[in-house]
């Protein structure tokens, strides 16, 4: 595809940014719209967007590819105005981080057959069009998930896509990616905002950490218009996974009041061989 | 200082391995142990330990200064040895993450004296001498904890030492230090391991997470030799500080079961302001 191909990226955050730089810099068209007038402004003076959109995103029925860079509960809104919008598109694509409720969001709209979601399993604490980078995706995992009618075409479209900007895709139904991403992604966010606000209450602040705690507190300080959205569309498979969690926290707190050494060094050790990678053990609980 | 000075560094990993290399570089005379014979002949072989030094330790008699950098329990195990083969030195130094225990048993065995206890609020998941490294130390924060009877003399020179290594150095009570590092340092750890068992229960590799995720993760990995002594020496303190963190985790798992959306969104954004570093609100809870 590639060179002159129209794209029309909506929302130039850190994702859609990102894409649109990775985009024009292979000689995509790229449209682009901002709620932030700043953001598309800057986007537009930096030659990345060539073409602005208004907000009636009436330029969308010129756009062969249509990429929606918002957070999750924005993309679900927006669907019915851009499946209106739309001209001879052959491919829509969100970026949220949570896929079923958006991909049946595209069916009701009736844009289902055309409609692929998307999730790169990447990011950053930075948000905003001046966090973008159009190196974001290289090596980056993009989940792909269909809508129970997307086209064979429609699909191929979007990995080849993915695989021009150097990203790796994963197929993947929807519900499984929600569920899997429960404990892949959301899971390590929140244990980062729960530590941000536990050292909060305890009056510590991040610049009194050291680098190993810094890593552990970056997290939290993700986009919260980005991630309560994601918390919420995805609240029953988190809420599993941070029960799960919430027992490990418990039982380790336990071994040391009580002071068990052995349950201590065992957790600890467990957690080690697990980053090395070495052969699993019989795993007590196979959620996934 | 410097030049042509005696110092001794017992255990040559991470934390030993890296101060022998950065006191060579710049002109110490370095005696080292290590255990582990392939450890010290590697230190040998490069040049950077100039006397290796047997298993008696005999020839720390001869050093101005002895650094121990062991884990905490071994660090207590020999401080007797280390006393009684004293010569002239001025001042014995461990680099533990615990100081309660050390600067009292340093005190027991005769030398409180010449002692301060050292811990470097820096590291790496990776541990032994292969993972050492001159520059370790630079800009990193130093915690040094006098004993109740170290004089000022002995104090001032820990001081230019960590200064000509180009850290930070703060004087703290060693109680002190323990109670703050619990929620510092000790807890993000356990935060990270709680985080790896659950995943490796839920048959989650790390090698599916994305990059948030394994930053996640990283300090679970650390050396659990070094670390299971550190849990259990301060074991009080850690378990108090999970409490809080504990329920933090049940707080935000029970708004999302309740579907209470201003609590998650809450939550969310508490971590990110505090992270962001904006003016800390009112505490509900000063625990430090």
């Amino acid at each position: 595809m590639i060179p002159d191909t129209r794209i029309a990226v909506i929302g130039l955050g850190l994702m859609g940014g990102s894409i649109a730089r990775a985009l024009h810099a292979r000689g995509v068209r790229v449209l682009g719209y901002d709620r932030d007038g700043t953001q598309l402004d800057a986007a537009v003076r930096e030659g990345i967007v060539h073409e602005p959109l208004d907000g009636e995103l009436a330029g969308l029925a010129t756009a062969e590819v249509v990429v929606l860079a918002l957070p999750v509960d924005a993309t679900i809104a927006i669907l019915p105005c851009v499946a209106s919008r739309l001209g001879d598109t052959r491919l829509v694509m969100d970026l949220g981080s949570t896929k079923r409720s958006i991909v049946a969001a595209a069916e009701a709209a009736g844009i289902g057959g055309r409609y692929v979601g998307a999730h790169p399993l990447t990011g950053s604490h930075r948000s905003g069009w001046g966090a973008s980078r159009a190196s974001l995706f290289e090596d980056a995992r993009i989940f792909l998930c269909p809508t129970p009618s997307t086209t064979v075409g429609t699909l191929e479209l979007a990995e080849s896509l993915w695989r021009e900007l150097r990203a790796g895709v994963e197929v993947l139904d929807a519900a499984e990616h929600d569920e899997q991403m429960a404990w892949r992604s959301h899971l390590p966010h929140l244990v980062s905002s729960a530590l941000a606000v536990t050292l909060r209450d305890a009056g510590v602040r991040r610049s009194a950490l050291g680098p190993g705690g810094r890593d552990m507190t970056r997290l939290a300080g993700g986009s919260p218009t980005m991630w309560h959205p994601i918390v919420r569309d995805n609240a029953t498979a988190i809420a599993e996974a941070l029960a799960a969690y919430e027992e490990r926290i418990h039982a380790v707190r336990m071994a040391l009041v009580a002071g068990d050494a052995a349950a201590a060094r065992g957790f600890i050790e467990s957690a080690a061989t697990w980053f090395d990678g070495e052969p699993e053990r019989v795993l007590t609980r196979t959620t996934l």
